[in-house]
């Protein structure tokens, strides 16, 4: 019989579901770093976890993010891999725009002067700016930057999208005029290492700088020295190289950086979500029709 | 030669551009606080420092709210007051969904995760809303209620707006649906204490406050009860009956309350709109034209 392993932080209730929907299947769990020779699995198991998956026919991820997976060689095992596109792009197009109004809106600042059960008031003023009217530079024109761009239109934004048919010139050209510039692009060889420290410097001063992508596309000790320097105004960071951030990373203290710990995907609901996604896949995967959201292994995502 | 003062806080430059305009008037300065005998008197002085005022011809607010004047007895001095209605409607309003998306996206909580320097990263998921189409209920249905409504359109929210001409029976009906409740109303005798322990106590569990009108519309020791018991899961505060709040006040350490300082209307060029303002106004003055936003005493705002 077929094994499903779910390999991700499932309830009993949420576990009883995928029973019910897995009959005729032999259903499993195992952590993501424990063996797993399954030929569905579910999570995302450590991709060497993956590698040593002899079985493995199709592996749905939890994630959007493939790139820790694209080392391994996909085409010798012949397994299809699908993902959550799409998936988040409402709570991490929300948390795009909290972060940014945050620091439009002083709303970071106004939380430490709470604690410290200080009152500063006028002053304050002075400091805040307009989101309406700022001109905005999406990088990365899918899901999340769409949904951005839509809850951007009441504000009046200029906004200049960047999809994989742009030229990186087009970028470079539009960045000094930008007053945020919002990350959304998937890991891939192209995009390693591209917000670094000269496209930092392109960017006018009092910038705001959001990653929503992953952690490998910004040089972050060029964005930690931007920020320190006061030469960008803040920066909106859901996705580091290392997470947990280590003790002793540069954005722990790097002022006007909102860090939201990789959480711009969460709902309450995320997890029930997730297993519908699954569910509505295994029922493709066992009447044998395609499944939705199939990763392209030469895209990457 | 008629007289103009001065008593809100501009710069040497923004004085010059009052000087300019104000040729054929002999131009004077004076803190909030001190006397001043003045036709024209721009800004906001002490209560008791304009009922002293015999020569006042016209008083134009650096504000929209009316209410500390409104004891005044204004029929008998034949002056004119103007304030700065729909000034503050965009940093208002961009206040206002700021603080709401931090409290819906967890960018209060991190902001003080990351003053702790502590990574929890994905139980942090879990306690995160969205705002898409949540049910928001506005109460007081001016400018920037009004704008605020513009702006949650993309998110899909259902409004149910308060003005003045719908019944108070209405409002009490929409309460316990309401996810978001937003006062924006004026202070008049209709208004104050309006929201007090009783309405509190309509709305469901969960449900997030929002007062940008002034402090006095709002009973602070019910709305901080219901907050410490975690009965509502949070409040924007802009404005509170004292300000600065006092040292001891409920709302420095109640959870989940953002206390914006009264900044909300701040934009970093704000004096300098305020003297467009009033120029307009002095042009109109001068030509003997009706002033633009002229306060009507019987309404109180």
């Amino acid at each position: 019989m077929m094994e499903i392993c779910v390999c991700c932080d499932v309830t009993g209730r949420q576990l009883e579901r995928v029973a019910r929907a897995a009959d005729g299947f032999t259903l499993m769990r195992a952590a993501p770093d424990q063996p797993c020779n399954a030929a569905i699995v579910f999570g995302n198991p450590a991709p060497e976890i993956v590698g040593r998956n002899s079985r493995l026919r199709w592996l749905q991820l939890e994630s959007v993010g493939f790139g820790e997976y694209a080392r391994l060689d996909w085409t010798r095992t012949g397994a299809v891999v699908t993902n959550l596109a799409g998936f988040f792009a409402e709570p991490v197009a929300e948390t795009a725009l909290a972060g940014i109004l945050a620091l439009y809106r002083g709303v970071d600042r106004l939380t430490r002067l709470k604690a410290e059960q200080r009152w500063l008031g006028d002053p304050l003023r002075r400091e805040l700016r307009l989101l309406r009217g700022a001109h905005v530079v999406l990088y990365g024109y899918g899901a999340i930057n769409r949904r951005l761009e839509e809850l951007l239109v009441p504000f009046g934004c200029s906004v200049t999208p960047f999809g994989k048919r742009h030229a990186v010139e087009r970028l470079d050209a539009a960045l000094p005029a930008a007053d945020i510039v919002v990350c959304a692009a998937p890991a891939t060889p192209a995009t390693n290492g591209f917000f670094d420290a000269a496209r930092f410097a392109r960017l006018q001063a009092g910038a705001v700088f959001c990653n929503l992508g992953r952690g490998s596309l910004v040089d972050e000790e060029a964005l930690a020295a931007a920020l320190e320097a006061n030469r960008l105004a803040g920066a909106v960071i859901d996705v580091t190289k290392d997470e947990p951030l280590p003790a002793g990373h540069r954005f722990w203290t790097c002022p006007n950086l909102i860090l939201s710990q990789h959480s711009g995907g969460g709902t309450r609901d995320e997890m029930d979500r997730k297993v519908d996604v699954f569910l509505a896949n295994l029922v493709r995967f066992r009447s044998g029709a395609p499944l939705a959201d199939i990763v392209d292994f030469s895209r990457g995502y």
